[in-house]
C-alpha cells in the first residue's frame, strides 16, 4: 500500500498540489490551479479605483479555492485513497501578508473595510512601505537594536512589520481592526487546521519559525524586537507582539495540527492529516533539491534567485539577509541570500526589444567569456544581497557601435553569475564555508548556457536537482516530516530528505580553467563597477531619487551666474 | 549677370557639387554622386582577399569620377555659363591620405603596388595605426615635445602621421615608394590645378593649413615636429618632411591656383577658374552656418559631431584636439572639438534592436528630463574631446524592469547633450569664451527633441543654420573667397560670409528653465561617472582590453588556493 505526502505549494500567481510517493519521491500527480484574481495591482475587485503603483495586493478566496481545486484533482489524478495521505506541507511567498479577526476572516472581506486597499492581503513584492521601511531602520540603527546585524544590517522593504507599519500610518483603522496579523502561510495552515474562518480560534494559531525568522525579525533566543523598539518606531505600535501577533512558533516539518473535517473534505483529504508548519517557498527548495547536509548552497533559479545553505556555523554577515537557526532544517543555522532578477532581468531584455530567448540564448552560447566586451549589473530590481538596496539599478558598461543583443543578454547571465560568486565570496570570507553547489528552480534546466557560466565563474561544480518542481516536493518532505516515523516510515529528517529527492547524476556542470581564468579577470571588474560606496551605485541611487521627484521641486542651480544666455554686446552679434 | 561660386564637397560615401550664387547665398543646383566602390573595408578591387578588420580605405579614381559628374550635372541643373563660375571650394574627410608619385598618381593605381592595402588611401576613419600613434604619443610625451599641449596633450589614432609610420612599419615599400604623402583634399585640389595625373608636378602643391594644422601637427610660426623628434619614432621617417612632403602652405579661402584646362573640361567649367586651397569637411560648416566672428559655437551634428569655434584667444585646452592660428577663418585662433558618436549611437540602438527613430523620438519627447531615471555614456566610438580615448565605450547605467527602449533613447540624447556642454566647460574654465551656439548638419532638422534637449542642457539659445548643406555651402563660399574681390562683389571674408550663408530666424530654441535645472542634477552625475581616471572610465579600458585578448592569455589566477572544487571527505558528501 503506497503513502503519500501531499506539498501545497502557494506562488504569486497560482497554488500548486504535488502528491508524492515517501517511499520513492515519486511525484504521483500534480495539478495547479490559478488565482481567480491573480494579483491585484490595478484596482480591488467591484472597484474602478487605481490602486498606487506600488501596490501588489492578493485575494485571500483566491488562495483556498485554488488550493482545494488541485489539490481535491491532485489526490484524485494519483488515484490515492485519502487513508494513504500521511501528511501535508505548505510553502507560501513570503513575506505576504494580512490582517484578520479573531476568527480568522481576512479583515478584507468585511462589508466595513473592502474597499480599503490596506485592508487586504499584501503580497511580498507590495512596496508601499517605503517610508515604514526606512523609519524602522532608522529607528534600528539610532537605538542599535542588537538584532540588526542578524539580517546584514538592514530589514527588507518586503518584510513584515513595514508592512504593519504602513498599515498603522496610512489607514489606522485597519491596523486597530485587526486583532491578527498573520504571514499568508501561517493563516493557510490556522485555515488548514482550525478553519475555515470564521469558525478559527486565535488560540490555534501556529506561526512558522521559518517566516518569523527570516522576516518578522524573530529569534528563537530572544524573540521579537522588545516593545521598547516598537514604541519608538510608532506609539502605537509597542504591544504589536503581544496583543496583534497571538500564536505558537514551530518549526517547518513539526506538525502544526491535523486538518480540520471541513477544509479535508475540500481538499479530498481525511479530517486529522498531520499538517506541517509552513516554509517560506524558496526555502522549500532546500529539501525539495535533495539537501540535507550543511555548506551545500541550493540555487533556487527563477524570475529571481534564492541562494539557501545550512550551516553548523553562525556568522553575522554583512548584507546577508538573514541568519536563522532552525530557519530550513533543524539543527542547523539557515543562511538566506538573494538576487532580486535573475530570469526577470532576461525576460526585461528580450521582451522590451521583441527578441526570442532561445535565438539569444543560442547566439550567447557562441560568444567568449565577456559577452565580447560588455559587463552588465545585474541589478534591475535592486541588489538583495549583499548590498540591501532597492535603490540601486542596472547597467550595461562597454557598448560600441558594433554592440549585439546577445552580448546584452550574455552580459546580463554573467552578472547574475558574479553576483552568485559575491554572495559565496561574502560567506566565505566571513567565515561560513561553502562547500557544494545545487541547482533547483525553473532555470538550471532550461540554460545550460547559464549553468556553465554559474559553474565556470564560481570554479565550482553543480549539480541540479532531480525535480523541477523542488519546492512544492520540499513542502511535501515537510508533510512527511509532520506525519509520526511509524506512518512515514523514515527515522530523521536526512533520511526521509534522502529517500524523497536527489540531484541528477547524469548532469554535473564543471568549470572550464581558461573561462574561468577570465572570469576572474571580469569578476574584478564587476565588483569594481559594484562597489556599495561606489560611483555607480551613488549616482543609481541619485538617478531614482531625481526620476521620483517632480522637475519644479529641483533645487535652484548652484552657480546662477552661469545660467541666463542673453546677449552679449561687447561681441560681433552676428550668430 | 549673376555669379556662382561652387563647393566641392567629398564625404564618405559620396562627392556632392553645390552651385551658390556669391550674393544671396541661394543654391542654383546641387548635385551627388556616389563614390563607385564607396569605402573599402572587407576587400580589394579586384581581390577576394580580406581586409584586416580595422582598415577602411578609398579609390582615388572614385573621387575624380564622382566630382566630374557632379560638378557637371550640377552646373547643366544650374543653367550656368562657365564664365559666371568665379571659383571653386573644395571641403574633404580628414585625415583621409595618401602616398602617392610626384606626377600625382596614386600608388595603389600603380601594378606593383595594386595589391598592397597600404598602398591605398586610407580614410579618416581608417584604424589601422593604433601601435603607431601609441608609438607617437610615447616618443612625444619622453621628449616632452611642445606641440603636445595644442593637442590636448594627445595625437589621434586618424591622424596624418600616425597612418604614415603604419605604411612605413607595416608595408616599408610603400612609405619608401611614396614621392608624396598627402592629405586627399590637398591632392583633389593639385589634380584641380595642375593635373590630372600623371601630368601633376611635386612643385605645384598647396597644402592646406587646416589640415597640417589639425591632423599633421603643423604650425604657422613652428612648422612640422622635428626631425629628431620623427628619428626617435623609426629611424627611416627622420626626413619625412622634407623628402616626402613637398608643397607650399595656403589657408582656406586662399588661391591654390586656376582650374587646368583638363579638369575645368571635366567639371564643366572654365579653365583658370579659381581654386581655393582645401578645408576639413567638418570646419567648413563655420562659414557654411553664416559664422563669421568668434566665440560663436558651431555645433555640425550628424553621426558623430564636431564642434568649432574661432576666439581671439589662444589657449591650450587638455583634452581639446586641437588649436589651429587660420585654422578655419584668417585672423582666428580655430578650436575643434567633437564627439565620436552622436547620430551613429542614436542608429545602433534603432538597428540593433529594430526599432523606428519616428517612434522613439515620439515617445521620448513624452518623457521627462532623465530619461525615467536612465543616464547613459555616449562613447559608443570612444571619447574624443575631452578625454581623446579610444578605448572608452558606451554605458547604460538605471535600468529597472520597467525600463523602455525610448528611455535608452532620450538617454543617449541627453548624454550627447551633456557632452558638448563638458567641452563647452572645458573651453570657458580654460578662459575661451563661448558666448553663441549654432547648430548645423543633418540632425538639427530632423530632431526638435534634441536640440531642445541641448538648449536646456547648455542653459543657452541654439540658432540653427540655414543651410542643411551648411558644408558644401561652406565649401562654396572659399571659393568665393578665392577670387578676386573684383568678381566676387565682397570686401571682407566677413561680408562674404554673411552674403552667402545666415542662422533661421524662425527657430530658435531656449532653455527651459525647470529642465534646465534637472539637467544641472544629472550633468553632475554624468561628469561623475564619465571621470577619465574614475572606475567606469578604467572598466571600460579594461574590457577593450580583455575583449581584444585570446582566452588562453590570461594570466593565472592569483589565488590558486580559490580553485578547484574537489570532494571534501570532511563534510557530508550528499550533494
Amino acid at each position: 500500500m503506497p503513502r503519500y505526502s501531499i506539498g501545497l505549494d502557494f506562488g504569486t500567481e497560482s497554488a500548486r498540489a504535488v502528491v508524492v510517493d515517501v517511499r520513492t519521491g515519486r511525484v504521483a500527480a500534480q495539478v495547479s490551479h490559478p488565482y481567480a484574481h491573480g494579483v491585484l495591482d490595478e484596482t480591488l475587485p467591484g472597484s474602478r479605483q487605481k490602486l498606487p503603483p506600488d501596490y501588489a495586493l492578493q485575494h485571500p478566496a483566491d488562495w483556498i479555492d485554488s488550493m482545494a481545486a488541485a489539490c481535491s484533482a491532485a489526490v484524485r489524478d494519483a488515484r490515492a485513497s485519502a487513508d494513504d495521505v500521511i501528511g501535508v506541507g505548505v510553502d507560501f511567498t513570503s513575506c505576504t501578508m494580512l490582517p484578520a479577526k479573531g476568527d480568522g476572516t481576512p479583515l478584507c472581506l468585511l462589508d466595513d473595510f473592502q474597499k480599503v486597499p490596506l485592508a487586504w492581503p499584501k503580497l511580498w513584492k507590495h512596496h508601499g512601505a517605503k517610508d515604514a521601511t526606512d523609519r524602522i531602520n532608522h529607528v534600528a540603527r539610532e537605538r542599535n537594536e542588537p538584532w540588526l546585524a542578524r539580517y546584514g544590517g538592514i530589514i527588507g522593504l518586503e518584510w513584515f512589520f513595514p508592512k504593519v507599519l504602513e498599515t498603522l500610518v496610512e489607514a489606522p483603522k485597519i491596523y486597530e481592526a485587526a486583532d491578527v496579523w498573520i504571514e499568508a502561510g501561517d493563516w493557510l495552515v490556522w485555515q488548514l487546521i482550525n478553519g475555515p474562518f470564521p469558525k478559527c480560534s486565535a488560540g490555534k494559531i501556529i506561526r512558522s519559525t521559518c517566516q518569523a525568522g527570516y522576516k518578522a525579525i524573530w529569534n528563537a533566543r530572544t524573540g521579537y524586537p522588545s516593545p521598547a523598539f516598537f514604541a519608538a518606531a510608532h506609539p502605537r505600535m509597542a504591544d504589536v507582539v503581544t496583543s496583534k501577533m497571538p500564536g505558537t512558533l514551530a518549526a517547518p516539518g513539526q506538525k502544526a495540527g491535523g486538518l480540520s473535517a471541513e477544509m479535508a473534505e475540500r481538499l479530498g483529504l481525511r479530517a486529522g492529516t498531520p499538517v506541517s508548519a509552513a516554509i517560506i517557498d524558496a526555502h522549500a527548495g532546500v529539501p525539495g533539491a535533495g539537501v540535507a547536509s550543511p555548506s551545500t548552497m541550493v540555487l533556487v533559479m527563477g524570475t529571481s534567485s534564492c541562494h539557501m545553505m545550512n550551516s553548523r556555523v553562525e556568522q553575522l554577515v554583512p548584507g546577508v539577509a538573514g541568519v536563522v537557526e532552525d530557519g530550513i532544517l533543524p539543527g542547523y543555522f539557515g543562511y538566506e541570500t538573494g538576487q532580486a532578477s535573475v530570469g526577470d532581468a532576461f525576460a526585461w531584455l528580450v521582451e522590451t526589444f521583441g527578441l526570442s530567448h532561445e535565438e539569444m540564448a543560442r547566439r550567447a552560447a557562441e560568444l567568449p567569456p565577456g559577452a565580447g566586451g560588455v559587463l552588465a549589473l545585474d541589478w534591475l530590481n535592486g541588489c538583495r544581497t549583499p548590498l540591501m538596496d532597492g535603490r540601486l539599478s542596472g547597467a550595461f558598461v562597454g557598448l560600441t557601435l558594433g554592440t549585439k543583443p546577445e552580448q546584452l543578454y550574455r552580459a546580463l547571465m554573467e552578472a547574475t553569475a558574479f553576483g552568485v560568486r559575491w554572495i559565496v565570496d561574502t560567506l566565505r570570507e566571513a567565515g561560513v564555508p561553502v562547500r557544494r553547489f545545487v541547482a533547483s528552480g525553473g532555470l538550471p534546466a532550461k540554460s545550460p548556457l547559464l549553468m556553465q557560466i554559474y559553474s565556470d565563474v564560481l570554479n565550482e561544480r553543480i549539480k541540479l536537482a532531480e525535480s523541477e518542481q523542488s519546492v512544492a516536493l520540499g513542502a511535501a518532505i515537510l508533510g512527511c516530516l509532520a506525519a509520526e516515523s511509524k506512518a512515514s516510515g523514515h527515522a530523521s529528517v536526512s533520511q526521509a530528505i534522502h529517500a524523497m529527492a536527489r540531484q541528477r547524476e547524469d548532469l554535473v556542470y564543471r568549470p572550464d580553467l581558461s573561462a574561468r581564468r577570465r572570469y576572474d579577470q571580469l569578476y574584478a571588474l564587476y565588483r569594481t563597477l559594484a562597489a556599495g560606496n561606489g560611483a555607480v551605485a551613488a549616482t543609481m541611487r541619485e538617478l531614482r531619487t531625481l526620476a521620483s521627484r517632480p522637475l519644479d521641486q529641483s533645487p535652484e542651480p548652484i552657480s546662477p551666474a552661469a545660467a541666463g544666455s542673453g546677449p552679449h554686446p561687447e561681441d560681433e552679434d552676428d550668430a
